[in-house]
């Protein structure tokens, strides 16, 4: 996976950022998702909050990709993520109509807890460049447990 | 409370509706909400699903003037009103910072539901005139349940 | 496209009120619209005013298989259509995961309006019923306009 | 205004964390914050991305508070605050009816950017703790902009 915190690879607009570190990481999981009024809000663009939704429609869409959805996890396996951080830096606003596309790559899983990070693109164009914490909890209480080993294996990141 | 259905006050083209029915209830509740960035969309305006999150906003804060609030009504009554219907019209837009007023009254309560009329206006504006149907249920099993009288004697219209 | 209103798929309680007023249009345009948490309340279902959330996604992809952005709409062509009024029966919840189905269809079309029946599905389960009706107005002064005739031959209705 | 970073009002195991890094700031401003159903999701919680928008309620009342609102900064003095970066850690969720704190105060102030400290409290338990990043920019081009001297003097941190 690439190394994206690279302080040399940032500039200030950005752009030379993703042109000196071409995107040769693989991203695990995309999800296309379209602008629409719901979004946006009075300065034209999405707002800021919006993009957590976008990130966790991919995150809810990579699980199911692996084979499992939400409820089922909770109900038969005793198992919920639940969010404890998130970061988002805010490189370019996305707009009505636009179709962007929702990126993940999980960076770190530990024993009870992952990094992930999740991106927005339009084109490829980076707009928004997140990270968000997860623990693994117990359904019924609540309290952190151990990633089973059969899902720890899906959820590692692919060098 | 304030009598807000004067027809002088509203729009020409929403007069003859409000002749026609003329408002001798009085707005049982009244709620202040303030119009931010997240409620906006990029035609500048209040979204148009974001109105019936501000008529829940202020069902909720009646509720609790009552003395109650749905937790407890919930846990302690086996009392939940879910939505069954709802209308709007959308006669004028509000926009970012606006401070409106979000209104309610009950116009008609059965055994097991309750009509409320909920309005937005922005001083003496009106900008949506909506219409909620409740019914009352079980928490326990979400089935149709009468209204408890002591409970329906306060949610009875004012005359 | 799918006839969807096949009184005999919808559950018992529905069946008189449809019946009654039999659907005899088709849908013209249907947008798979999947739950994520974003959407659900703590009752655990889907919160009831994200529903004409996902009616005007469907909206929006409408107009777009019909050749057109909603942007390019209001540059081009000084066309935008806004909220007038909504409808909506409540008649089953949706939850976290199930993939919904969205459906609207034309029921009239006037000078400057239309009026478009709004459902949501799942599988053959009617669980919401809503009406959105429209007004055609001038992008550049927001006074009511007429539809071009070139737009109007797309929406009306199709019998 | 109440000093919230007290650590022995925050719950246990947040107290190394403050003790490590002093809170002797003041909360510069505190908006109360009722929680509704619009804000929880299905797990019973507040949803994760809701918080950003209290965050942004509470920016807007602050700019209100210190004698504008955000459209009179942008027509009249061509100023907008974006947001360039949030981050945020979740400690303990917020449930349906709580009623929240959230405070802000100012961390730095450059030339054309101010970092704000954001929380949200119920009663004196710390429940999100998170950092936005705001740029000025001109209104008209959306280029950064420096921060006027009269506006930069009510913004800066108070010791």
């Amino acid at each position: 996976m690439r190394q994206y915190g690279n302080p040399r690879l940032l500039a200030p607009n950005t752009c030379n950022r993703y042109n000196a570190s071409p995107m040769t990481e693989q991203s695990q999981f995309t999800l296309p998702v379209r602008v629409y009024y719901e979004d946006t809000d009075a300065a034209g663009v999405v707002y800021y909050a919006n993009y957590f939704r976008f990130f966790e429609r991919c995150r809810s869409e990579w699980v199911r990709s692996l084979g499992y959805d939400q409820r089922q996890l909770a109900r038969e396996h005793d198992i919920v993520f639940v969010v404890r951080g998130v970061s988002a830096d805010y490189l370019k606003p996305a707009r009505l109509d636009d179709l962007l596309s929702v990126h993940l790559s999980v960076v770190d899983v530990g024993r009870a807890r992952a990094t992930l990070s999740q991106r927005v693109l339009r084109e490829n164009e980076l707009l928004v460049d997140g990270t968000v914490r997860l623990v693994c909890v117990s359904a019924a209480n609540m309290k952190p447990k151990s990633i089973p080993d059969w899902l720890r294996a899906q959820l590692e990141p692919r060098s």
